[in-house]
């Protein structure tokens, strides 16, 4: 899509020689090189990645246990030792009740704000342009009732002409809507494009692939968080069909990642700082619809790779934390954790599964049409010259929405304040009632007919609705990938909420006994969101935490199955995952089993007829020989063998370490020569003095690399390099040295064998 | 413990010769050799496995792939297998809709069935004798506040002596609280003896075990299914402090076990049979405390060794089928799926915190003493001359129990009765009135004050509660690990609720501005639990749904996060860890990190002085050979190289396979005899017709064994073996096989790493 169009053009940039760090964005996750470790490391830069690379779990946990232990062991030597060994177990609870302060605070911020500037398209508040109009009629000691009439608040065109009535106030009103609207939009997607391009789209498909091993720089960055924060506020104000939920999570990860800084244990090691970011996640859910649990299960269900069972339980108490702070900041006014609590306990009947079945078909049918059209649009985007004018598509397609939202009164306000209000009101009154509401509701726009119960009102709102959902459909699909912060929640569960008001108001209208329309809205959103993204518990325990209704987990569990299945028959991925798929993320899909019957022996390099595997000899070659293997081969590592001949496996070693070795020797060690020959046998032989001196370089070898025989099924080989987190894995037979299989190997072969060009598997 | 004592009992006799099944408990888990399967095998008996010992994750995984992959490939082929195809993808969510409706009616059974059997301790309806106390008097047209005294609920003495004043009266109703207590716990005792030896205990360090991948046929068949229900009926209904939440998960996997019959794809493969288990464990806490989010936790964060993703969300249906079946049944008569529900929505303060911590604290100091005591007290009864007694023991503690109880309001009746009694009367009354109304419940036993608030009869009660208190803690210290079905959950609860209720007690009746008193009762018990188990999230979601209150997660938090560090300070295991130890079973811990700095070549087998290992050539070894190496060693597999001197490695061939082929060979194929060459090679040479003719194996070769380097650092061994589920790793050095690391070696490792006897590990 256009963002990650962004993305690559970042990449691409800088992609210099291998030693040189990408300095882009302030370099927020290269100072793993320049801070003093706790362990003394014999050679900067020995153990760390370059941009765009994957990152090996293993040995990051392995150099994580390494300090550990060392902690462990002096922390017997003196008190101080103990108070760091004991400070060191307690930093991650401290990082966690950091990243919940700091991402609720954030979340409360930007909710303040957006609710401020979403006001400001329509009037201003002559006791303080700073309140918005809630707060500002709240000063007036008028009525609750009467609270949308209040003296401070002036529309526009009581601003400038003097009066609201008729139609040259309304087209001013609706031209300043426009305009506003239009304002906010650019100002976002030139912010976006000038300070921190890694701010734009929802960021979840990207946060993903981080989480499985990736490196990114600077996505997770300072200039990242503010830009993000600040756009995020404008393209939510602006009235764009978005939602703030995929940007909150990439807010808090953007926390998590800065926190980290603090603390050596976090910084130092990619695959501890990973286990953070998944707990920031969690808190970023959490803060978006104050569902801690929920947050936590989406964190571990769709975005965490890797998850241990205590980042569970940090994961939980980051997510709580923020939670709580967004509560005490209390943004929406209700002192309610809760987005859109509801109030009802109405029982539903056992026959009403059939309709809740219904909305997950339906719900099905619009998630897997959504991400179709969505993709396929991304895709033209991508190919096609669209994708070279963003500022100008932001522009369009706000203008659109801002010109067909003002005239419908669904579409006019804001899409959480909507979805709460009318969930609100007509949650608590009784739903006869609240056909009634909808008729007055109306009547104030025209229809004076207050009297007549379930008249043509309802219908007006019927239409209203229908159309509101038409339009939130499409626009949606283009919406979603522009250049500004976007997320998607909100918009499906409206579009839905919309529908049901529909149905609802249908049935309540031919007079039968009401059911209540509030279960329905609640059902068809879970409905959508699953066809959507596919979350499964998740979805369910968020929207239960939603609400607070914990009798309505059945109809929940029922719609979001149908609606899982109907969209999984259409279309295996979600739509994060068809996002990563279209921008070439290297990301292995955990969920998806593999289900060819390839052997190692198809996937590994050299293929058949290629040549020979690229080796390096234990001690035979000379520092001039192997800098010519790295200048000739791209590969990343090289593995080492005892002789040619032989090609019996003795270690691993990384191409990016063997570099920086060299390097430095040749600059420190004295005699080191490019024909100094190269050891990294464990004992080296006595050397004549006529000969150079020798390079030992058998601490950068690994002498663990993991192997697998070239009979082994590939299903097995891409369970392993899932559950072990592999970069790469040499194969064998016979116990000789065969090949090699990347991660990329297998990503291609998957994207092969499902019929996708291989090529688009980009990055290492 | 003596529980256990028994199961080893059961182990020890039928360990004969290899080929043969334990028939055992009528061989529920053995039916794999017996049915037709889909995909024809070549020899029965190949890839299933022998009692007591572990499964090959890999390879089941593997099957069950293939099995997919061909049903898959053939639904291309006729709409019958289309039609087998779509039935098959969808069995295992029938699966789960039966188990979630077993395990649904069975615990509406139980409960139904305890409570009656309770009330017949204290007396019998005349209206019935089917009926408990409370149905009882709802037949009679008494009110409210009445129904304890209605006329057709007799006590013992009442239908014995004709009324229920005075000494004697009193007497002959302990009399009768005692026998019935005996009674139901004898009955119990030698039920479980004498048919379902496995039916005892808590079930779940068993079902961990199991779930890892250990094989225990018969500990989830039909009897132990039959006879936990029964007994378990018993155990509650005899008053012994013992809860019935252990119980029910097993009863609950039981119930999986048993339905995996029903599906061809589930019955074969043991692995995916694991992963029913796993959803079955998360239905049986869902009814225990109908808590189905809590319960799909705790399978997660407690029970399970692998739980994909998909096995959640099916885990959830089943716990959510399970829990609203339980809710149709209405054992509790409130309509609610909540045992405990609670209405109260006060607030709390921030400064409350701090009691809440201090409850934390107690309660994981509790939870550590409890650990300790009860390990020490099992670990007597399993050495010394106590533990050849179970009916006895169990008879005393019943008698003291009883004789302990009666005297006491609060210990005599059912403890999870008293728990929602106490809880519910108090949550929805103002807390001063609950003061009061302590009082007017004690008035009723004597005091006659009931206009003095919070006079005598505070103190009265809190003098009994912290009575009661102390005999629960103590008792059931000696209860958990006795011969009947026994949990931990309700007394562990118990014990600090009525702690509670002595700190409200005891502020309430200085006058200042009462607390909440349910909410420290749920913070207490959330502590204990935590204290005793180390659960974490999952224990803080099943309080929450437990009792409806989606305000209290943060107490619960606090709570349950210092309790679990304050035992954690004193011994890492949480109760179930520390019985899976006390037994030996080889459980491969996944939450501890293994924290050594060994390497793979200090733990492979054979160690430094030991003979070469034992291994089979591939193509120059006789039957006779092969044959003599079996009969000589008890290895479990062997591998296979290209010859003695190279010592590289081709595959790895299991000692069952090789025995059943070689013993099928000599039977069935024509011209096997002692001097035939066994090849493992692709290709064999033609040989002259002189030479005996040669038994192909490579069948049943595994030809991608998985293989580490003698310098691989163990903690990455650890991994390696958690993550995959591993058997046995063969250790490489330069590409020369050197030895083998089983899964017994490494928890052998890690027994003595940890100070403990290695031998303690008991199986294979």
């Amino acid at each position: 899509s256009n963002c990650e169009e962004m993305v690559l053009n970042v990449q691409f940039s800088p992609l210099t020689p291998p030693s040189g760090f990408s300095s882009y964005n302030g370099g927020e996750m290269n100072g793993t090189s320049k801070m003093m470790d706790f362990l003394e490391e014999p050679l900067p830069g020995v153990g760390t990645y370059e941009d765009f690379n994957t990152i090996d779990w293993v040995r990051e946990k392995s150099r994580d246990r390494d300090r550990h232990r060392e902690i462990t062991s002096r922390s017997k030597e003196s008190t101080w030792a103990l108070i760091h060994s004991v400070s060191d177990a307690f930093s991650g609870w401290l990082l966690m009740l950091f990243i919940g302060l700091l991402a609720g605070s954030l979340a409360g911020l930007i909710d303040i704000s957006a609710h401020w500037m979403t006001d400001l398209k329509e009037g201003v508040c002559l006791a303080g342009f700073w309140f918005n109009h809630e707060h500002c009629c709240w000063k007036s000691n008028t009525t609750f009732t009467d609270r949308d009439k209040c003296p401070e608040w002036k529309s526009w065109s009581q601003l400038i002409i003097g009066h609201g009535e008729g139609a040259f106030a309304y087209i001013l009103n609706y031209l300043m809507y426009v305009i506003w609207a239009l304002l906010f939009s650019l100002l976002a997607v030139l912010l976006v494009k000038g300070f921190a391009p890694y701010a734009c789209g929802s960021g979840i498909p990207e946060i993903k692939t981080i989480l499985s091993g990736f490196i990114i720089r600077g996505y997770l960055g300072k200039w990242t968080l503010i830009i993000k924060t600040i756009t995020l506020v404008l393209a939510v104000s602006s009235g764009l069909s978005l939602g703030k939920e995929g940007p909150l999570v990439h807010v808090a990860c953007c926390c998590g990642n800065i926190l980290c800084h603090l603390f050596t244990k976090y910084r130092k090691n990619e695959a501890k700082r990973r286990e953070v970011l998944s707990a920031a996640a969690a808190a970023g859910v959490s803060v978006a619809f104050g569902a801690p649990i929920g947050g936590v299960l989406f964190s571990l269900e769709e975005v965490s790779y890797y998850f241990p069972l205590k980042t569970l339980w940090r994961s939980f108490f980051a997510a709580l934390v923020a939670a709580f702070t967004l509560r005490s900041i209390n943004p929406f006014g209700n002192s309610r954790l809760v987005l859109f609590y509801v109030e009802f306990h109405m029982p539903w009947h056992l026959l009403e599964l059939v309709p809740f079945i219904l909305l997950g078909i339906f719900g099905g049918l619009w998630g897997a049409f959504f991400i179709r059209s969505n993709i396929a649009w991304c895709r033209r985007r991508k190919t096609t010259k669209l994708g070279k004018y963003p500022v100008l598509e932001v522009f369009v397609v706000t203008a659109i929405t801002a010109i067909l939202a003002f005239p419908n009164e669904y579409t006019r306000m804001s899409t959480s304040e909507l979805i709460s209000e009318l969930f609100n009101d007509c949650g608590i009154l009784d739903s006869s009632k609240l056909c009634e509401y909808v008729n007055d509701f109306n009547s104030t726009k025209g229809d004076d007919l207050p009297d007549r119960a379930a008249g043509p009102g309802v219908y007006t709102a019927m239409w209203q609705l229908a159309l509101a959902l038409i339009m939130k459909v499409f626009i949606t699909i283009f919406t979603f990938g522009m250049k500004v912060p976007s997320g998607l929640f909100i918009p499906s569960m409206l579009a839905f909420y919309h529908h049901d008001w529909v149905i609802f108001s249908g049935w309540c209208s031919q007079g039968a006994d009401c059911i209540t329309p509030g279960l329905y809205a609640m059902v068809g959103a879970a409905a959508c969101l699953g066809g959507v993204t596919r979350m499964t518990v998740s979805l369910v325990v968020i929207m239960f935490e939603l609400t607070g209704g914990l009798e309505y987990i059945v109809p929940l569990m029922a719609a979001a199955m149908t609606s899982k299945w109907m969209a999984d028959a259409i279309g295996r991925e979600g739509i994060y995952d068809a996002h990563i798929r279209l921008n070439g993320y290297p990301f292995l899909e955990a969920k998806e089993e593999f289900s060819h019957k390839t052997l190692a022996m198809d996937v590994m390099r050299p293929r058949r007829n290629d040549p020979p595997l690229t080796v390096i000899t234990q001690d035979s070659m000379t520092v001039e020989d192997v800098e010519t293997i790295i200048n000739e081969t791209t590969y990343s590592g090289y593995p080492v063998v005892v002789s040619r001949e032989s090609q019996r496996l003795v270690g691993f070693v990384l191409r990016r370490d063997l570099i920086i070795s060299i390097e430095n020797a040749r600059k420190k060690q004295d005699g080191i020569v490019s024909t100094s020959i190269i050891y990294f046998t464990d004992h080296s032989p006595p050397l004549p003095p006529s000969f150079p001196s020798m390079l030992k370089l058998r601490s950068i070898l690994d002498l663990s690399p993991f192997t697998v025989t070239d009979q082994t099924p590939m299903e097995i080989v891409v369970d392993i390099f899932r559950k072990l987190g592999l970069r790469q894995c040499l194969v064998t037979h016979n116990g000789k040295l065969l090949g090699i299989i990347t991660k990329k190997d297998v990503l291609k072969h998957i994207a092969q064998l499902a019929n996708q060009d291989p090529d688009s598997i980009l990055f290492n």
